[in-house]
C-alpha cells in the first residue's frame, strides 16, 4: 500500500538520505543561529524515551540528579590545563548581561566538570561523604563549524554524570558499572544496537582523563558513531579543584573522579543504524508509539472499531496511537512508515465484519491477518520478536562489514566501507598519523575476546579502526 | 526526640528563615556566577516530581513537548515592540563564539516566544494544522540584580507552553484549560496549595499579552507569590512573526497565540507556603520520599526489620526510603524533619518484639504506635489525610490573613500582613501608583464569587492587593 519512497536512497547518497529522514520524519530543523537545532515533537518524544530509560538505569546505579549553572566563570576552565586546551576553540562567551559589560566574561558550559568540581570540593569532607554520585540532564554548547542535526550541533542535550571516590579502584569500578549497566544495557536492550565496548587510545581520550571507555556503533554506511563515553579522571580534577577528603587515618587525600555522558547524538545513531530507504525504523522498546492504528476509511463504525483496538492495546501496556480523520489513508501510511513506528494495524469494514485486522511490520514489511480476539497477545509477542530482530540485523550487518587485517595498509582499505580489526601493537604514532590523514581513527581498543581492557598497555589488544561521525 | 531547631524562627526573620531552610535542607546553593543557582539532589528530586506531575497534565491537555534553541538572534526580540522593551534590561548576550567575534550577537533566551513564533510560521499552513500545541522544558536566563534562590535567579528552569489557534475564542479556551486543569489542578492536588486564580490588571500583564491569567499563593509571611501564568497573546506575535493560516474560505489569516509557564520558583513557593520553624514540610503527593524508615539502633536485626518495612511500603506504591548506618539516630531524625518528609517510621528492637512500629507525622508532630501488620494500610490512609490537612491548613492561614476593605488606605494597611480584597473600581492609575510606592501591587482580579473573569472590563470585579515576591 505504501507509496514510492520520498527519500534519497541510502546507496545513492547516505548524508542526503539522513537529511531527508530528519526532515520528512519531522525529527528536527536547523535553528536560526548557525549550528543550533530545533527538536520537533516526534524527535523529542524519542529523546524523552531515551531519557526515561537511561535515567531509570542511572538511578538504579545509585547516582542522584542535580542541576548546575549554565554559566561558568572563564577562570574555572583554566584550572585544568588539558581541559581548557580541549575546549577553548568551541566556547561561547557572554560578555554583556543586565544591560552592561561583565567584569569577568562567563562561558556557556561546554560540559560541567569544572563547576561540579568546585561544588564537590565544598560538599565533601570525610570518607563518609564518598562516593558522591551525581548526574545532570542539561543543554551544553560547543560551537560547531560543520553542524549536522543530532550529530554535531552547537547546542545539544545530554546527561553528564560526575562522581568522586576514595580510591582509583572504586572510581574505575563505578565508571565501568555505568558504562556496562547504564550505557551498554540501554543500547542493547532498548536501542537494539550492538556496540563495541572498548577504551580509547591515548590520542582520542577526553581532555583531562586517564582512561576513556566508549560504546562504538556501526551505521548503515559502515562508519562508526561514538554513542556514549565514560571517563576516569584520576586525581587531575581533584587537584585542580581541591576535592579532598579526610581518610580513616585522618590524612587529607585527593579524591578520584569520573565523568560519563550520552547525548541527543543517540537520536542520530538510531536513524543511521536502523533506518532504511523508506525512512526511520524505531525499535519497539524505544518507540514513543509502538503501534499505530489506522482506519482504512473514516466512516464512523470503522473509526469506532479502530479506537477500541487502540484503547485495548493501551490498557495492556502497549503504547498505541489512533490516527483517524487526518489526510488520506495512503498519506497516513507513508507518514508512519517514514517515522518508523514498529507496527501498523489497518482496520477496514471487511476486516471488522470478519473479526480480524491486518498487522504490518515496519522492520520487514511483512503483513499478517490476525483474529481480532488474539490481537493484543500477537502484538505483544511480535514486539518482543522485533526487538531481537532489530538487534540481530544490526549485528549481522556489522559483522558483514568488519574485516580482520594484519597491516596498516589493509586497515586503510577495509575502513573505506566498515570496521577493521588490527593488532594494537602495529599502530605506533606514525601509523596513527597515516590513518588520520585519511580521516580514519582508532575508535577503540578491545581484548581478543571482545571484552573491555583496563588499560591500553595490556598485551595483545585489538584496535577497531574506522571512519566516524 | 527531635533536637532543638537549627533554623532562625519564621517570626524573627522570615527571609533569613528561608535562606536557612534552603541551606540546611540541602535544597540549593548559590552558583559561582552572580544570580545563578546550583540545585542540589534533594531540591532537584522535588523539581523532578513537579515536572512529572505537570508534564502528565500538559500531555493530557494535548500539548506535545519539543525543544527550541538556547540562542536567539538579537533581531528576533525587536520584532514585537513591547516584548523587547519588557526583556532588554535582563538579557545576557553572547558576543564571541568559536574563537571569534560573532557578526550578529545572540541573546540567551529569556523566554522562547520569538523563536517558537518563527517556527510556527514555517509549520502552519492551513486550518488543518491548528491548533498547534507545543510545550518545552528548558533553562532560561533573565539577569537578576537581587537574586534569591528559587525565587529570583539569573538562570531558572521552567516549562513554557506555546500554542497557535484559528480563533481568539479557541486560544482563550485553551489557555484557560491549561490554567485550570494543569496549573491549578497541580497546585491543589499535588502541592496542596490553594491559590487565587485571577487575571492580571493591564499594568501587570506579560509584555505583548492581551490577557494574563495567574495563580497567586499566600506565603507564611502573608506575601503573595505568583505560581504560574497563562497568557493570551492575541495576534501580536502572529503579526510580528507572520504566523498565518489559510482558512476554510481560502483567505489568509493571522493565528491567535498563547503562552504559559511555571518554573523552579514553585520550589520556593513550596518552602514558604508549607514550611515551619523545624524546616520544610513537603505535602505527601509531591514528596520524592513519602516515608523514611529509620532504625533506632544500627544492629543487624533492627536494620533488617526496617529494610523489610521500607521494601513492603515501596511494593505497595509508597515512595519509601531506608536511612540506616549513617550518623547518629538523633541527627538523622533532625535531617529528615528539616527536609520535611511527610512520615517517619521509627523501628526499635522493643517495637519489633512487640509487633509494632512508631509513626511520626511531620505536619503536626503527632506520634502513633501502629501494629506492624497494619502499617501499610495506615500509611496509605494517613498520606491521603495529610494531603487534605496541608491544603486545609494553608487555606485557613490565607483566610486569616485576608481582609476585605473599602478604601485604598485600608488596602495599604491590610497588605502589610496579608491580602486585601478591594473593589477594582476603586483602583485608578493614581491609586495603583500609591500602592506601588509601598511595594504593594494588584496581584490579580477575580469575580465576586472567586471565579476567573474573562476581562478586566467586567463589572464588579475584586482586586487582590498584596506585597509579593
Amino acid at each position: 500500500m505504501a507509496q514510492p519512497s520520498v527519500l534519497t536512497p541510502q546507496a545513492d547518497d547516505f548524508p542526503r538520505w539522513y537529511q531527508d529522514v530528519v526532515q520528512k520524519a519531522e525529527m528536527a530543523d536547523n535553528g536560526p543561529v548557525r549550528g543550533t537545532m530545533v527538536i520537533r515533537p516526534y524527535g523529542y518524544a524519542i529523546w524523552e524515551r531515551i531519557q526515561r530509560e537511561m535515567d531509570d538505569r542511572i538511578k538504579a546505579a545509585g547516582a542522584q540528579n542535580a542541576y548546575f549553572p549554565l554559566f561558568i566563570p572563564e577562570s574555572y576552565l583554566h584550572r585544568e590545563a588539558e581541559h581548557v586546551e580541549g575546549f577553548s576553540p568551541e566556547l561561547a562567551v557572554v560578555t554583556h548581561a543586565g544591560g552592561s559589560e561583565l567584569a569577568e566574561p562567563v562561558v556557556v558550559r561546554p560540559t560541567s566538570e569544572t563547576v561540579i568540581g568546585e561544588f564537590m570540593a565544598k560538599w565533601i569532607h570525610s570518607h563518609r561523604d564518598l562516593p558522591l554520585l551525581l548526574n545532570q540532564w542539561a543543554n551544553v554548547v560547543r560551537w560547531e563549524l560543520r553542524p549536522r542535526l543530532f550529530l554535531r550541533s552547537s547546542e545539544f542535550l545530554w546527561q553528564e554524570g560526575h562522581t568522586a571516590h576514595a580510591s582509583a579502584e572504586d572510581a574505575s569500578r563505578y565508571a565501568t558499572l555505568i558504562h556496562l549497566e547504564v550505557y551498554n544495557d540501554f543500547l542493547e536492550q532498548v536501542l537494539a544496537l550492538p556496540s563495541i565496548v572498548g577504551i580509547k587510545p591515548p590520542s582520542e581520550r577526553f581532555a583531562g582523563a586517564v582512561n576513556t571507555m566508549t560504546c562504538e556503533g556501526m551505521m548503515r554506511d559502515g562508519k562508526a558513531l561514538q554513542l556514549a563515553t565514560s571517563h576516569e579522571l584520576g586525581q587531575n580534577f581533584a587537584r585542580a579543584f581541591n576535592i579532598v577528603f579526610q581518610g580513616d587515618d585522618g590524612e587529607s587525600q585527593f579524591c578520584h573522579t569520573t565523568s560519563w555522558g550520552a547525548s541527543t547524538r543517540l537520536v542520530g545513531g538510531l536513524i543511521m543504524a536502523h533506518g532504511d530507504d523508506e525512512g526511520l525504523r524505531v525499535p519497539p522498546r524505544l518507540a514513543p508509539w509502538q503501534v499505530v492504528v489506522i482506519p482504512v476509511r473514516d466512516d464512523e463504525a470503522v473509526v469506532h472499531g479502530a479506537r477500541e483496538i487502540a484503547r485495548e492495546l493501551l490498557e495492556s501496556g502497549v503504547r498505541s496511537h489512533l490516527d483517524a480523520g487526518r489526510g488520506s489513508y495512503g498519506r497516513r501510511v507513508t507518514d508512519w512508515e517514514i517515522k518508523g513506528i514498529p507496527l501498523r494495524v489497518e482496520v477496514g469494514p471487511r476486516d471488522l465484519a470478519a473479526g480480524q485486522v491486518t498487522l504490518v511490520r515496519r522492520d520487514n514489511g511483512e503483513k499478517l491477518s490476525v483474529a481480532r480476539a488474539e490481537l493484543v497477545s500477537v502484538v505483544r509477542t511480535l514486539l518482543d520478536e522485533m526487538h531481537d530482530a532489530f538487534f540481530a540485523g544490526a549485528l549481522a550487518f556489522r559483522e558483514s562489514r568488519t574485516t580482520t587485517v594484519t597491516s596498516v595498509e589493509a586497515a586503510l582499505e577495509a575502513a573505506q566501507s566498515g570496521f577493521a580489526r588490527l593488532d594494537w601493537d602495529l599502530l605506533d604514532e606514525s601509523a596513527e598519523a597515516r590513518l588520520k590523514a585519511e580521516a580514519i581513527t582508532v575508535r577503540c581498543l578491545i581484548r581478543q575476546d571482545g571484552t573491555l581492557p583496563s588499560s591500553e598497555t595490556e598485551p595483545d589488544l585489538v584496535a577497531i579502526v574506522a571512519k566516524s561521525y
